[in-house]
């Protein structure tokens, strides 16, 4: 996923290390409080810059600044699911769900801000943004699993997890983080292979999936 | 649920009927439209009354008749969950399950625009209204199982998988409502006893609760 643009002229990149550096001081003071509470204000005293320089970036104010946020915390998620396809896919899935709740630990209750909206008002741009995360992470699920063409009861069952994950991801900050994220990742894992064996079931494809994931677990 | 007011007045009861009858003609044209596409003048076209009547009920236009018809969704979403507390559980979860599925099958893209605030912004208030129907879902089923004191664990679970009910209901109207409403209602349930099942092997109440289930089913 690097970007393959040439290397920028000077004045470029001072331009995207300042953006850079005002969006991680707002992904901070989100990881604290709801979007609707922080300001271009907040963000520049945080980086320790003046008050019309963030303008400057984000002339949009507080809806553009959490946009930009959204979209930075939406990069970095994806890099969660960044796992060679090497052993066994069960273990994978572990070590992407770390890297997941280890990203919702340290963004705090500005992970459930940013993927509710908080009171900021959402646009259809915002939800996309979110709605691109969770296909990306259905997409790489069924990379892992070496599914090219994924039936619909498959794709439902992945996609309902995926939902299932972010929901619980949510209640364990409200629950401050218990059960442990070793545990919580341990019985999302539980609550995949659960899903998958149920449309077994019902679902040759899933049925012979099931089968290869137990063989090399 | 029936509301406890004293009869009223001939004048207001008109007030309501008449908002109801615009909530009505609203909700139908979101059944196959997204709510950005609903006009006042639409809701007035298809109520079969002028276009100022509409603003004198919904002087907010687009965004207060989508609230309005959230409102109205969300408390005929609530009545899917009235169920006698009569037989095994798992059957009256089918049910519910069901009037769930009528309602989201009724309601077609409406149910997807409604929950997801379409292109229309959301606001806190819209999320609140949606959030509410989960809570009251999550309450009703733990007053199915006649859990009084739900541990995190347990709650998790269940809240999990509501989540994921409204995923699955979102991607089936997608999927030209297929797998057919029986069969995924079945799904549904299969899912919900497999997810507590596993949280079963970690949490004692679960797997009481679970054994029960069994006998009962």
């Amino acid at each position: 996923m690097t970007p393959q643009a040439p290397t920028p002229a000077y004045r470029r990149l001072g331009v995207e290390e300042r953006r850079s550096q005002l969006i991680d001081a707002a992904l901070s003071l989100f990881a604290h409080r709801a979007p609707d509470e922080v300001s271009p204000e907040d963000v520049a005293e945080a980086a320790g810059v003046s008050r019309p320089l963030v303008y400057r970036y984000f002339p949009g104010g507080k809806q553009q600044l959490y946009e930009a946020a959204l979209r930075s915390a939406a990069d970095e998620l994806r890099h969660c699911f960044d796992e060679p396809r090497e052993g066994p896919p069960l273990p994978r899935l572990s070590r992407a769900l770390d890297r997941y709740l280890a990203f919702v630990d340290g963004h705090g209750p500005g992970f459930s801000a940013l993927l509710q909206g908080g009171s900021v008002v959402e646009t259809s741009r915002t939800t996309a943004v979110v709605d691109g995360v969770r296909r990306a992470a259905a997409e790489h699920i069924l990379g892992h699993l070496e599914v090219t063409e994924p039936g619909p009861r498959l794709r439902m069952t992945i996609r309902m997890w995926i939902t299932a994950v972010e929901a619980a991801s949510l209640i364990w900050l409200d629950e401050d983080r218990l059960p442990p994220a070793d545990e919580l990742r341990d019985w999302l894992v539980e609550q995949f292979l659960a899903a998958l064996e149920v449309t077994a079931r019902r679902d040759a494809q899933t049925e012979a999936l099931v089968r290869t994931l137990l063989t090399d677990a």
